[in-house]
């Protein structure tokens, strides 16, 4: 199996509070911020090594303030290149402007600039455990990291969500880093926050600077092969046409079922006089943010992926020779 | 042991959408709304007997859009006799509005015209299954259904809870009626809706209009002894002085154990840094409420209860002449 070595990871930003009711992620960070050299850092007293940069950030204050979701609209989908770039008149979101802070503090997204890692901290209502959710399928890094975190945190289930859309296109924070993905962890009511959520995700985010710190100090990490489940289709409750109000919960066979084979003919909705509704689909799928509290108004009442093995590489960091080689590399593809 | 006989039952209201995320409620007073003449109403198609009046109300539509608990302020607290007969000037919250059109719609409260039981719909993030909330440990009629709900609904656990208030500072919507109490159903994210939890309010509304039938038609219900939780405490996070941040969040052998009884020096809460503390009370009490969502604004952690055992009388409808001397003993108060 070949080997790839990839460059030097420096700065990590690990962020929190993108959506401001999703606690974990906000009280954790802000533990972070407490602990100036504590237990997550240790990597910065060994003085032979250069020292990883963590970044530590609030992402929606105004919305943590209020404990939303956010503000005027959804921040974790204002991060596509249109949104970022585009022009701007009238009155600006709030969070438009908070994209292009956070954007210029960890970007410029898809630019040599920006930082090597971004760990985004999510909550969910549905019962997905822990899930590394990302754009690509072969990030070798984010798929390393996801089989570190697998192999230090076995009580705890794990999947790989990959989200097939193009660089251009994504529009979630993580985005903006040269990897990043989505740390989600459920299920924790949005507003609350629950010791054992909190304290999977505290051991998740050290285990994921740890492999960072292995990495950039020549730790070679194995191939080997990964499941990852990559989202085919949404699908809506079913809604009353005139009013657009849901007629349906999801079906309690269903519900908390995340990532258990669903098969055509499968009860999928339980209508609020008591019918059950069949998935119609001609495949099985797995489905997953299954009755997401955030999803109802984006009509989304559950995801569907397909499971595929994914073979990942041998990875080794770049020696400086190969760094050096590889900066150039960039800044002449920058140029162009 | 003595018998009580108590007026007829004649008008009975069921709320959902008091609080806007609370969805159970939501979606079942408008199912009952399409139901015209259905499951939930049978009695009214006999015709030897009185009709029963069942007023379903949407309590708080403008939150129910935003599918947030409140719009300005929490509308299950308006119903004390201050804030529903105090002068209002300058901008009034909507609530504060709406508790009053409600007032006129099912009360006035404490007077002979209000409704005669009032079923107001909630859920909880807590793991509190289904429990009636009322401010009477002695309201006959209450406790009767509580313990015909219980009967009925052997799979669910379920409890009475007592705060013990004057009828004047009562604060609730179900405060308004003769009888009233909440129906509180968990654990359901907010801004979730549930199928279990859907079917279950569904149930005991049902049983509970069954009850009120029975109870009209002449009935009579055998006394018994009740376990009721008196709430005596409420207990806050533990805070940062200067930012009033959350530093801890419920202990994970405390999470989920609502009802089980919490001795001194028992885990209460687990630091964001990892550190336990302990229950410093100096009586074993049964804790409620716990990490509800909702009470993270009201500096409520839990609530502690005291358990105690209520003797409730036979009771009986009233007869007709019976009803008719308590009406004019009504009348003859009211003047006074």
């Amino acid at each position: 199996m070949q080997m790839v070595c990839l460059p030097r990871l420096s700065r990590v930003a690990v962020c929190g509070g993108t959506h401001g009711n999703e606690l974990s992620g906000v009280y954790l960070v802000r533990e972070l911020l407490k602990v100036k050299k504590g237990v997550m850092e240790k990597e910065e007293e060994q003085e032979e090594e250069e020292p990883l940069s963590v970044l530590k950030v609030l992402s929606n204050p105004r919305a943590m303030q209020q404990c939303r979701r956010y503000v005027d609209t959804d921040l974790n989908r204002c991060f596509t290149h249109a949104t970022l770039n585009g022009l701007t008149s009238g009155t600006v979101p709030y969070e438009m402007i908070r994209s292009r802070e956070l954007n210029a503090m960890l970007g410029p997204k898809g630019r040599s600039g920006a930082v090597d890692l971004v760990c985004d901290l999510h909550n969910t209502t549905a019962n997905m455990g822990l899930c590394l959710i990302a754009y690509s399928d072969c990030d070798w890094i984010c798929l390393h990291i996801f089989r570190h975190l697998q192999r230090k945190m076995p009580d705890i289930p794990m999947r790989y969500i990959h989200f097939e859309v193009s660089n251009k296109e994504s529009y979630s924070l993580d985005s903006v880093g040269k990897h990043g993905f989505a740390m989600e962890i459920g299920p924790q009511p949005h507003g609350v926050a629950r010791s054992t959520v909190y304290t999977a995700m505290k051991a998740g985010v050290q285990h994921m600077l740890d492999w960072v710190c292995f990495f950039n100090s020549g730790t070679l990490f194995e191939g080997e092969s990964v499941d990852v489940f990559t989202m085919i289709k949404h699908i809506d409750y079913p809604r009353d046409s005139e009013t657009r109000n849901i007629t349906a919960a999801v079906h309690p066979h269903l519900q908390d079922r995340d990532f258990c084979p669903l098969h055509p003919e499968d009860p999928l909705f339980q209508t609020f006089s008591g019918e059950t509704l069949r998935y119609k689909g001609n495949e099985p799928l797995y489905p997953f943010f299954i009755n997401e509290c955030a999803y109802y108004e984006k009509g989304i009442a559950l995801s569907l992926a397909r499971k595929r093995r994914v073979v990942i590489p041998t990875i080794r960091v770049q020696t400086e020779q190969e760094q050096a080689a590889h900066v150039q590399e960039l800044a002449s593809e920058e140029e162009e």
